[in-house]
């Protein structure tokens, strides 16, 4: 079950109508998961947004840079992603981007130079990493499945091996409404610490043993006219929000947020229209406690393609959105047993709605 | 009381012997209190490390810029401070710099060049803060006052006029062992959010009114032998522990965590000698589930003074640390009525623990 | 005299009609000379661009960190500037800031947070640095004398003490016609190396004695929309230029160049339709050498609100202004003797043009 | 030619034994060069130093980072380089990181998680770089024939189809002796603008036509034991110093440095004593003009493994060799038909020496 049918919801906003990154429209989400009940558990997630190939400003945040992603420096220097944003386990991520060259440059038979982006965390505890398993056509068929249906869940795609908070964890999405516009977040969750629900510690290491997993990849796409700027401090906040379930922000974990608007209205050569609905979006002075909040602070100016003022429903939409996203991440995943026959439990939905019960979280 | 004397008691880690940032050997605080009980309430916080002049390894982090933090940009660089660090109110931030400078030139008559660093945060609810109240005198008596005790909390200094999470708040102090050392934090904590109190939801609105507050500043300090490199890694882990109490990461708050080590041996020209210790501390290596919870990426090197395995114990410290400051800021703070007739409440203990008894989280 | 009217001309672009600073339209220039004629050599340049209230998007480029730069962060964070920007001498900064708080509070009695900017290099080998002389009035009328007229040079304001390249140096400006719009560049110059113009070096050694000196502080100003991430990538290309007049990047020199853009277009909530004379600029496609310098690259999209192959000739606007600039600083200073009896010599005019003579770049 | 031998010799410090990367005890440079005499103009370099697997000390300076370097937010967080650095191709940098991991994967049997470092420049002018003509084998081959003589310059490895300045470039080396050690530069060179020498512009228009090129990559090596900190402002002048020899940065440019110490003594858990040659080496008080050029600002104190003021000369060193480097690229390369029958010419040495005459600059 995802964690909303469970009864727990995270935050106050409103999801989207699929409570998926999907949700942000022209955003499709295609997977490719490698299970040959064994000693291979591992994938590829691709997050395919419409106009990719024209620039859509992003940004990256890094909560810890133990990570291999690729693609960072030019996203920070030219502020857009120029190809879809794929995820997968941490030594196939060069395979992973290679083939992505070969499945843009076959569609572009002019392109000499792309900057594809891929994440990935390590998969290693159920998975045989050093295989390095991942095949072009893996990838291939990650893109071109790519759906904006309610992405798969759980042990799927780039999230099939991994593990978080002591539990058998994975691909996770939720989304928010905000400012007019919606956010929508999916985690690839494989990071240590003790999960916490609502407030409620749900210590693994009571449950099924000590805890491990060692990195997060946040991936955030919005349809509000946000610039890179201001990308970059709604992907602060989903790094942040790691910390509302329990994340210890361990040294070896390599914790991004990649933050992209799929609005043309900022981006070069826009026409300028585009930009209206978002300035115009009413919604957006209703979010107004961001102004009752900073009082002193909140009429300074910023520069972006909405006001600054809004932002404060956005990163409150953000930090919702991660949050029950890796929360799906782990209620929707089995228990595995994989390399060297490892084995990683899922989280007991029944052990979780007792321990929300008991706390008075949950009724 | 502080907030452990409640029976709360933030993470596991044992604390210093006084709870506080002046468990680090060297480091002293003082503070001046502007309180004329009607429309100022406003102040300065000294922490003055021993060793300062020739400089300590130091760095920032910046959670949210909107601040006027000064001195930060010769510390990226330099990966020092090289004087006491100051923390005061928005608009008093420069006066405070300047009197800074006054009291080291004064101290080193062939001075030409010196990096005050002063931050700040926004105490405007209830103080006149366009007075601009702080004298050179009151920085003078903050410094010349400041000594190894057990720091004054809650109104206090730069914290008079301060409040957090919809309740009065001010100065905290924790600080916990780790790795054979001592990590030490001290917050100026003036943000918006919902008081969380070990996971359990206190919203002031159902108390007292609506949340408001703008900013915090964290302090860190220790005496492991740290380069500027972990110190930023260190800092970063404070800014996310402001999400353990509630914060709510708004866009108008000015966040930084500014961490030094008063450990000569990685410093410029230091004897290589004094680094032994600290390589050789035994109780780091029983601080190893760093290297159980991220066994794929454990092994891999890194420069700097302490292994950086070692630095899972430090950032739990430094996150237990800075959320028990942030909860003393909170219960160490008493209600004040200010500036144009504005009241802030302090969090009243029967409160905080008839929710936390509900909760089940004391007993 | 300007170093283009003794026939220097660095790069090939046009100039501004004063080749100045003050030609980016809205932008004016005040400054306060303090000279005792004996030990006090220092001052106060305001750059004040029409419409900083409502905050004019900017970007900071560090290129060395070791100064004092106030505001950084803020910058950072929300991508504008909402103050003038001073320049002034290392002791004074916090002196100077306070003071423009001063005066923009008095100018806005609603405000309760503001982000001055203020630069500093260090005038302390001709002014007695440490006795801070910098008064608020000085800053006032540096502010309320501020005109759009071509700007003092050499000797005046922040520049009247400092020293470049080992001659006596000061303040500079000049200006370029790039892309349909402007860049204007004034430098506060007071660094180390050996004076080199068009490639010419020509030490100070050989003529004057050693070379001394520690900073520069460098603005650049545009009428076109460039967001903050974009003017960022300008004000690099400021600090790069300073290598075109043999700047030695010494460690000890805060090297920094603030970039801002005078087009409301692309700051929030600006209307949509101001930035269309920007978009539809014919003059930028004729300066299309970019694309055929960088043919792989060239067609990769970005965000901003000029088209990122545009910004080609405004890399070269800013570096052939920053040049230029830089040169009027030694040319338009005079022979000085201040604190101590010290003394730095302009750079003599005659020997400049027969070292350039003899190099075969002048005839 | 190298461009020593033809009697340009930049700067004033001595070069090394060889005057290449290779001075650097431990550092050893292997490449592979692929030329069918058509269409494939492309290779690698690897620099492979002693003791990689343990992590150097290591930082990396963006100068622009339109490029698609390789594990550069590892470096970032860690301050360490745990793999040999390889240069190559744009659109084979993938594939080249991926063959890295193969061997490194095979020479250590336990590693599950490797941060490979690849940099590329685009020779898509002279090679038809969409075939992505890089085998494992050719990465296998470069990094076996790693050795300590000095580097084949010009069209070789990496610099076989890269262009610079308007005229067929390519790998070149240099080195300088400095505060008691050697440092150490690599380039790639392919990026525009116009080239010049000893300051006496060549613009390749006058001689072969339009610059092209797009990129540059620099590796620095010493044996100094300098931090991560003090290392990244070695490699900002790294890339500061492109300019002396022309280069527009242009904003197609990715131009990145990487430096690292092979010294031992600051890495995590180093024997203390081994940072003792370093801190009593004689030669580097005498180069001590640092403190000359920088009096304000000389004495502040900074953290690293190298007394601050030391860095004067590291910073000279860098930037000489940089410049020779780049030069040696360009002399050293000869005159290339390949893509398209795309040609680039070698900078003719009787034109470079017959300007340099007229100039003045050689007799």
């Amino acid at each position: 079950s995802r964690v909303r049918d469970l009864g727990v919801i995270p935050g106050t906003l409103a999801t989207g109508t699929l409570n998926a990154i999907t949700d942000v429209p022209g955003v499709r989400v295609g997977q490719t998961t490698i299970d040959d009940g064994n000693e291979l558990h591992t994938g590829v997630t691709a997050i395919v947004p419409a106009g990719f190939a024209t620039g859509l400003p992003t940004a990256v945040a890094v909560g810890n840079g133990y990570g291999k992603l690729v693609g960072s420096t030019q996203i920070d220097e030219l502020g857009v992603v120029e190809t879809p944003i794929l995820l997968t386990g941490t030594l196939s991520v060069f395979r992973v981007a290679d083939a992505l060259l070969t499945w843009l440059l076959d569609r572009d038979p002019t392109a000499t130079s792309l900057n594809p982006v891929v994440g990935e965390t390590n998969d290693g505890f159920l998975s045989d990493i050093r295989r390095r398993p991942i095949s072009p056509q893996h990838v291939f068929d990650a893109l071109e499945s790519a759906s904006s249906d309610l992405p798969a869940e759980g042990c799927v795609g780039a999230g099939t091996g991994t593990t978080a908070l002591g539990f058998k964890a994975g691909i996770g999405t939720s989304s928010r409404q905000a400012a007019g516009g919606v956010v929508g977040v999916l985690v690839q969750a494989n990071f240590s610490g003790t999960l916490t629900v609502l407030g409620t510690p749900i210590p693994a290491r009571d449950v099924l043993g000590v805890p491990t997993g060692n990195s997060c990849m946040i991936v955030v796409a919005t349809d509000l006219p946000l610039d890179a700027r201001q990308l970059g401090r709604i992907a602060r906040r989903a790094v942040f929000a790691m910390g509302r379930v329990g994340s210890d922000f361990a040294p070896g974990s390599g914790d991004y947020a990649i933050a992209f608007s799929t609005a043309p209205s900022v981006a070069a050569g826009a026409p300028a229209s585009a930009a209206a609905p978002a300035s115009g979006a009413a919604p957006a002075s209703a979010a107004a406690p961001a102004s009752a909040a900073a009082p002193a602070n909140g009429a300074a100016p910023a520069s972006g393609g909405v006001p600054e003022r809004e932002l404060f429903s956005l990163f409150q939409a953000v930090m919702e959105a991660t949050e029950e996203a890796l929360l799906n991440s782990l209620t929707m995943a089995h228990t595995v047993t994989g390399f060297r026959g490892n084995t990683r439990h899922a989280l007991p939905h029944d052990v979780l709605l007792s321990r929300l019960r008991t706390a008075g979280v949950l009724t």
